[in-house]
């Protein structure tokens, strides 16, 4: 994969302020834990106002903290007076969320003038183990601030 | 698309069942409002508290209704001991998640014995205007109680 | 779903010239049948060199003729100066691809500036039965000829 | 990634003899290059008659060697008395796909009783230039052959 540089090496407060803007993630209790040019992470502890019908997180939440992962790995990489959305994306769920703890982790692996390719996985720490819950594959869409 | 024979015509009460220990769906508000053969229908009000960085609602939570309306659309037409797990989801985002509520609905556009395939859209109601805000294609899997 | 207006009315001519340059298409014998504003729809004779191991049409052939209707139904919409890339879809594969012809249709569902999202539908026709055998959900992205 | 152990050590006589029976392979000029213990690659030279407009090869053709490449991945870790099909694939197209030889890799990245999910790519080699043009994520089911 080749390595991308930023348009704009001080990316990481920028990310930051907009993740804090983000309310669903205070709301979920999900933290941006690391940022770097064209990766993020974000965890999430386990939560039982979250689950599903057999008390694991829902697929849907899973596929919210990642696709946050996805849209701020991307966001490193554009210009300062841009935004980002998302266009859509594609997850599959690899085993039930069950865990203390998931991490989110999206990467761009093509990014573009407008759009931007990424890839996302989940991980859950339960115990003594780790593993895999979810894989995304999505498309971001950079948006100028001036429309 | 071929109408599907639920297998087993009681499905409401076991449906809204395991809606009801979906504690995700109490926590963000979301309400299953109607259910039919092969169809489920959820609504969720605006919340400021689950809102991205420009005010709308976040695209994972978009994501997190029409799951769960594929998912209970798909339900309908299992056996009275199975469960339903999400296989994996695609959505598209059509526009902003702007509005006062948001109305998710899932259709079984192909049901089979251990796989269902289910079509999800999700409108947002603003003032006077309808938009649909969201296209989801998804795969469900049925899961025997007994393991 | 919102009816569309073509930018350019004049769009059938247009939209058959690049079909009739997409070389694949005769190749294996595919033909655009009818065009309409923000739709295609492309007819595949069943060959025995296009199957699979089980003697069905293969899935990436029914992906092809999918493509191609949901990028043509975009480009019925886009300036007569653009052309239209796939940006990436999603297929379900419903049944298998078993008959004597295949039609895919392919419809704009959100027609945008840039993008343009599109849902597309393959079916089957075998004797006297017709199923559909697939469901796409995809991206389409206009660029300007000027570069 | 966690390494899978193939159920049936011998798999790659059965892997090719099923892909020699997918007549659209020779069709198209496509050849199974390695097969290992989760994992295929098929490589397709260029042909001028499986291009679109622009003259690159169309991304249905793309979509057809990853799907069949992951296929093939999971079909490895599948018992010796079953088959392979797709239930659904997600494409994103990177790059245009041009170049003199397209290598599509599938993987197996999370193996289980009836589904595995797998991952794609397909990589361009043009000159001294090699690029990644798709990315795939995949489900693959394992069919009985005793139905």
């Amino acid at each position: 994969m080749p390595k991308s540089d930023p348009l704009e090496p001080d990316f990481e407060p920028r990310v930051r302020a907009s993740f804090n803007t983000q309310q669903v993630m205070q709301a979920i209790g999900a933290r941006l834990v690391t940022v770097g040019s064209g990766e993020a992470r974000i965890e999430l502890p386990f939560r039982p106002e979250l689950t599903q019908q057999h008390g694991y997180i829902h697929a849907g939440i899973i596929g919210t903290i990642v696709d946050s992962a996805c849209g701020y790995a991307a966001y490193t990489l554009m210009p300062a007076d841009s935004e980002v959305l998302t266009v859509e994306y594609k997850v599959n769920f690899l085993a039930p969320a069950k865990g203390e703890k998931f991490v989110a982790i999206g990467k761009a692996i093509k990014p573009g003038r407008t759009l931007t390719v990424c890839a996302g996985e989940v991980w859950a720490y339960d115990k003594n183990e780790t593993k895999q819950v979810a894989a995304m594959q999505a498309t971001m869409m950079m948006v100028s601030k001036q429309g």
